[in-house]
């Protein structure tokens, strides 16, 4: 039965099954399950130490339709040599028995610990015994949380021409970096009826501006993914210009669950937004923009309101973009602290209000071409530095 | 006259000229005379947002040969416009009047604070009135201090099949990252006789093994310089297998003021050293070894002292060299943590003592080939975090 709001054809589930240590003491195992065979993409982590569900899953897109994914938190199952595909693939098989499909359909992720055995016993079980149910969206956020401090999850109606479909996203934080914990899961589901070919565009498109854009301390994780599945239960055909609004859609959920992200990465005190136009291409742009929200140095200037717009430039000369100091503006908020090559001075004070906000805007506009692109960076607290490094294994 | 064990022909002096708030309370301007014209070469930051110094001190290199370095702490000259140029190119005449040269003949150096205008005249008034001598070598390592710690000065004698030639090296930190001080310089002397094409090898030689295999956090400054310059006072001609080992002088005597900088890097209580083996190539070693040294999750662990060896193979795997995690082994100190492909059990107490050493050393093998190299890290203190965010303008 149809939960109203929510996106139709799906079940969902989630379950303590003790991952981390065998105290079930949180949810940590979670399975979204389709009524139906859906058409399915994804992207998964750049790293070449990829994780073996990511591996598993990758596989599985490659045949053909899916009908589920399975999930667990608590063990990220990389590193872990042979038998971690083979842990990877039995937790595909206890989903397709508990649901009657082939393993083949089923997406397998995981995230927490690296190099330590998936106890793959305990989620087998805690899948077998999973009460499933259309509403329970909030754990499956729930179970999928590491460091995380809160659950992302959001949800979104679209009106195309032949119909109302629904979106539902979830996910968890990227460079989250409790030890090892580095992992960015989302997982979007919608009852729109989607060309696979179609949907294999719309994943790299919606990531692009959200997932990719976005970094709390550059260091990339060995199981990200991000899988898109739509089962078609509304009985809305996208196409045409229903294709693009969709595409539009799904970008602007990833978006939202990026920003989500990033506010909640460890340690983080302020969120800073780069906006790089003027390049001479839009690839330039993103160089800089994500060179800038990587920058040490930027970010601890963030921390410390610290109106020291001479790194952002340096970060920005480093990225491998095209830079002409001589062109290039610097904005902080709306304050020009560098003008077409040459420093102008500023209120220090009235910078240092606008650098003291939760949220920051900066804006380098290069001169050089019509490229842009934008970035989302965190500053970088000593809290960070306590989290990772307190670590005991 | 010739000062015992010092490099024949070169006069140095150093002065208080009050460059950072025109209150004169520590040596920032330096002079390195050459009694007469020395071969010369150099390599300068990666950056393109380039100093002034930088730009004009290149000019210089590809006109010829060279008689000084005048050099200034306390303002970088960066980020400062057409003015930037005029200014350094001021440091350059002023240094040529007072010894008697064409200012062509002068490479210029600045370190300091970013997109501040350089007060030119304290520097050329201190260089006008600056005493030279053949044994100051300590005052110029003092008077292009940032945020170093500790001056970084050193000799070496190379017995060559004809004589005796002798090198000096000051250099100042890199990545030190003091708000908009995140400047390398070093400047190495010699009176050997060196053809400038041979010096054009030794330098990059050098500088890849030493200050392109270190860091402290990632971030390039906009003023890095490494001047080789060879007078030729001693009178033994640098050729054949004498140039192999003058080479060798030059790399070894860089390496070890490359350590010296990151063993001074702010908040730094621990340095690595990363060994990549069994690469499939020399620069793929090279890729996985620095982004391991880069990675703040690395870093992080480090300072926890936290057997956390996930971190490494994940760094190695996002570094853009190729791995095969399945081939792969990391070794902590002389442990091994992951053997080929899998995880292996270990004393995590016995690894956490070797992490908790001011030096550690950790070997990656790949398993693919026969490529190979190093770098040194440090640790990512709180006390870094405190120092880069607590600077005001």
């Amino acid at each position: 039965m149809a939960v109203s709001g929510e996106v139709a054809g799906f079940t969902v589930g989630a379950a303590m099954a003790g991952v981390k240590d065998g105290t079930p003491r949180r949810l940590d195992v979670a399975l979204i399950v389709s009524d139906r065979p859906c058409a399915a993409a994804g992207v998964f982590t750049t790293n070449q130490v990829i994780a073996a569900p990511c591996v598993v899953t990758r596989r599985h897109l490659e045949r053909g339709k899916l009908r589920a994914i399975v999930v667990n938190s608590g063990n990220a199952n990389a590193c872990t040599g042979p038998q971690g595909e083979h842990d990877a693939i039995a937790m595909a098989e206890a989903a397709a028995a508990k649901i009657g499909c082939d393993p083949h359909e089923v997406a397998v992720a995981s995230t927490g610990v690296i190099g330590v055995p998936l106890p793959v016993a305990r989620i087998t079980a805690a899948v077998k015994d999973m009460v499933l149910g259309p509403a329970r969206w909030s754990d499956v956020a729930s179970a999928i949380m590491t460091t995380d401090t809160k659950p992302k999850s959001i949800r979104t109606e679209l009106a195309l021409s032949t119909g109302i479909v629904r979106l539902h996203g979830v996910a968890k934080g990227a460079g989250m970096i409790h030890p090892n914990m580095a992992t960015l899961l989302c997982f979007v589901l919608t009852d729109a009826d989607v060309d696979q070919s179609a949907l294999r565009e719309v994943v790299p498109y919606a990531a692009d501006t959200s997932f990719n854009a976005i970094s709390v301390d550059g260091d990339t994780s060995t199981n990200d993914t991000l899988l898109l599945l739509a089962n078609g239960a509304a009985g809305v055909k996208v196409r045409g210009k229903d294709l693009e609004a969709f595409k539009g859609a799904v970008r602007a959920l990833c978006e939202t669950l990026a920003r989500q992200i990033v506010a909640d990465g460890e340690g983080v005190t302020r969120v800073f937004e780069v906006m790089v136009k003027g390049a001479a291409s839009d690839d330039d742009a993103k160089r800089a923009a994500r060179t800038i929200t990587t920058s040490n140095l930027v970010k601890t200037a963030i921390h410390g309101a610290d109106p020291n717009w001479g790194r952002i430039l340096a970060a920005a000369g480093r990225s491998g973009a095209k830079i002409d100091a001589a062109r290039a503006t610097v904005r902080i908020g709306d304050v020009v602290v560098f003008d077409v090559g040459a420093p102008r001075a500023f209120d220090a004070e009235r910078v240092r209000g606008i650098i003291s906000q939760p949220q920051i805007w900066i804006e380098v506009e290069l001169g050089l071409g019509s490229g842009k692109a934008h970035a989302w960076g965190t500053d970088l607290s000593a809290e960070y530095v306590r989290i990772n490094a307190d670590y005991t294994t």
